[in-house]
């Protein structure tokens, strides 16, 4: 069984305005209301892709509720730890008039050690064959130190852990051989404290930095330029195709879940690769996450190289 | 047995925040969540004096469920016809940097004409005896029409209808002779396409009006000047106390809140117009609504007068 875990859910409320005055009451054109996380996404591209999977997270209250229920409406088995507190509403503002976005971004509730320790009891059920992935900054209470714990747990009981998260930690949790990293290139330079890039040579050095240190896999997304797997024995690249951008926020987990979709499906690693390139920036080419119905056409613009191996 | 009534209930989400810039992540200070809906509002403060209350509505989706719980939380029973679309989340966000407030209110989701007939088939039930507040603005969907409606089931139900709400509406719906109504000066003043003011010979006037037109009662606040309670047989004035505002938006529903609590509770009318008074200043001095634990003190800065009858 896949288990995608997100530890900080929030809902997202997208308002459009024409203006947004201070002091006075702005009436709004519209608003809409969407289930996020980022393995919440996961997730729901796992199960469109035809996938099963098991949704874990950390949420509390009514916010957290729907969210769960948004995924189980879709046939997702959800097995939250449920704390105090609200989960997060974040809040996307489109102002018309000035062609602006304001983006609210809130903390969420705090995470007792009880709770977190409740919630590594659901981990510590995952055995070999199992797939862990765990997306998405963490709530306030729980240490981004966990990411180590968990992968130790995933190297003792032998399932395979996917991280997707820009927490420094990461690094120090590669020792313990993770399945798979899918940082983007930001993320990943950082991790090697270097200013970000988008040059092919350098990121490949650094993603085999840390499949040296013991990362079985990378998938890497390099924004506007396409993606990178790399592991002990290749090295391929693929460009992404040329889109109109509508909001990329999701793009990410979108590549993760169909890249983890096609895996099951025991689709080949170009193959792979090309269609989770092509759903990404369906996503980013939409206001929520992709339908797929544009994928196969995406596909076409996008070439994969073999780099090395 | 009071009813409130809400037909647009809203959930409020407070945020407060060091900066809002275009464009970028704000990620926030705090965050705060709380049901929200004029005829909710006046339920909570029957309750919290003692006053049992049914709260009707039209409301949908997981907020909808959300704001019932909170009533029902307290106490409160909840009869709310569901509609399909998720009841609205309004946004205030606090910004500390330049001390301004972005208020963000949205529209809510449309009505359809059978599920407002199903709304209209609980009122039908109403009886001698009953009290049925109808508070606030209405979902899209709901014609401004139908407080003339419900105010003609009310003269022939001979139940008592308290309106508290601002459309123009409410004037044609007078002559069905409602229990009370609820404006404050600006409402007043614009149902004769007057200027706002709060001259109290003016605001008399007016009051009067309404009552020869057949309104039996009219609870008229007039902001930081104070309230004026106005019937057939004599009209009575009391100043507002000094306070230091935070927000007046729920005061209003508190004042109307405390004012029939305290008809329920046979007070004199000028002790009860005192308390009311007490009460919504006491909400406008808080972030949400009122505890009571200040308006005994707050009462003292209150004089009553008799200016007719």
């Amino acid at each position: 069984m896949i288990y995608t875990c997100t530890l900080n859910p929030a809902i997202d409320l997208f308002i459009e305005t024409k203006h947004l005055k201070p002091e006075v009451v702005n009436r709004t054109n519209s608003y809409d209301i969407q289930p996020n996380g980022k393995g919440v996404n996961v997730s729901f591209i796992l199960k469109q892709l035809g996938v099963d999977n098991t949704a874990l997270g950390v949420g509390g209250g009514f916010t957290s509720e729907f969210i769960e229920k948004s995924l189980r409406d879709q046939g997702i088995k959800t097995d939250f730890t449920h704390i105090d507190g609200i989960s997060r509403i974040n809040v996307f503002t489109r102002v018309i008039e000035t062609d602006t976005e304001y983006k609210e971004v809130n903390n969420g509730p705090i995470v007792s050690s009880k709770k977190l320790e409740d919630f590594l009891q659901k981990i510590s059920q995952l055995k070999i064959g199992d797939k862990l992935v765990v997306s998405g900054s963490f709530s306030k209470g729980i240490d981004p130190e966990v990411i180590i714990k968990i992968a130790q747990m995933a190297q003792q009981q032998q399932f395979d852990l996917v991280i997707d998260t820009s927490y420094p930690e990461v690094k120090a949790a590669v020792k313990y051989r993770p399945f798979l990293l899918k940082p983007n290139n930001e993320e990943l330079l950082s991790w090697f404290d270097k200013e970000d890039s988008n040059d092919l040579s350098t990121l490949v050095k650094y993603s085999k930095q840390l499949i040296q240190q013991g990362a079985k896999n990378i998938l890497l997304s390099i924004g506007s330029k396409g993606a990178l797997f790399v592991n002990q024995e290749q090295v391929i690249f693929g460009n992404a195709p040329k889109i109109k951008v509508v909001n990329t926020a999701c793009s990410g987990d979108t590549m993760l879940g169909t890249f983890l979709a096609g895996m099951e499906q025991k689709l080949s690693l170009a193959d792979n690769l090309q269609r989770s390139i092509a759903a990404a920036s369906s996503t980013a080419a939409t206001a929520g996450l992709t339908d797929f119905n544009d994928v196969k056409e995406l596909m076409k613009q996008i070439k994969i190289e073999q780099l090395e191996g």
